[in-house]
């Protein structure tokens, strides 16, 4: 797959197929992405922690929030869950300012997973003590992000925004829809810019 | 190239043949993976301005802070200036938080400028005022970060790092030196975590 292909195939994906094992050396492959990725003044003040047991798994679960616009629904049901995560912590022993290094760091594993044959999503709505108290995370460290990871059995379609309505929904089919912006609305000029 | 190719050729470049001309295209090809890349809450709040002529890029560049570890250094000379900026702007009429999208964007953007044989350098050093002043940018755009694109004319090398030490560096023949935490660094657990 070129670049287009994987980013044209990495949705967020939401419903898995939970007896799907993932590998701790995939895992390992896929932060050991994130960490060649930019850094910003090459600080590198991100670790990773990796899950990818039935057991742990489903110590991580109950402190995630799931798509926020889907009220009716609480998440992943028993069977559909992730079967790995990988936790973005930041270090503030190296710097107390993360910028965007866990963006950066999240687009290259979340790619990495396509590639790899997987998919999942990108959750920055944690309940930060609860995870914190559950694995015990030193006070030094941030969580910032946390990428669920498994295989997808859901399809996600992009749709053309339409009023500017940016929620995404499901079909009766359970499809996911997402809406995006098109080019034209967010490539922008100013009179006096060129 | 597959995605590993891909981000180990993705170093920062800040060295470039200015008289390599990108054609607009090839920016809004670029856009157009960070368009379709995962947002926050999927609100899209970011925009893009594109600047890929001679006159265009001089207006940015006095704007851009460069290599804070290069003491020595001003910046690329006329000559090795990157001949396209890609600047990320926050549009605070639709959210006022814009978490890591920015990151995420950043990468897909750089990762597609590498496909496409170009390289280049995410900068959030900048300085806000004299650029916003220079483009006539509205209160409404935060400015989050500005991608510097060009032909890279330098060598990239990833260094193992040496007693925590994450200041990059150039050798007597120019090549530019980054130390990398190793993966065993980046990867942890706690007692408890598994």
């Amino acid at each position: 797959m070129n670049l287009k292909e994987l980013i044209n195939k990495n949705r967020s994906n939401r419903r898995f197929d939970e007896s799907h094992h993932i590998d701790i050396k995939t895992l390992k492959k896929l932060v050991d992405l994130a960490r060649l990725s930019a850094s910003g003044a090459n600080r590198q003040p991100l670790k990773y922690l990796l899950f990818n047991t039935p057991e742990n798994c489903e110590r991580i679960f109950p402190s995630l929030a799931w798509a926020g616009y889907l009220k009716d629904w609480p998440g992943p049901a028993t069977g559909e869950r992730p079967s790995g995560y990988i936790i973005i912590l930041g270090d503030k022993s190296v710097t107390e300012v993360f910028g965007v290094d866990h963006g950066i760091a999240a687009q290259s594993i979340m790619l990495g997973a396509v590639e790899a044959g997987l998919g999942g999503c990108m959750i920055a709505s944690i309940k930060h003590k609860d995870l914190r108290d559950e694995l015990k995370i030193p006070a030094k460290f941030e969580i910032l992000l946390i990428l669920a990871l498994g295989k997808p059995i859901e399809k996600v379609v992009i749709d053309e925004i339409k009023n500017g309505d940016v929620k995404y929904w499901r079909d009766s089919e359970k499809n996911h829809h997402v809406p995006k912006r098109n080019l034209d609305e967010v490539i922008i000029s100013f009179q006096t810019d060129n």
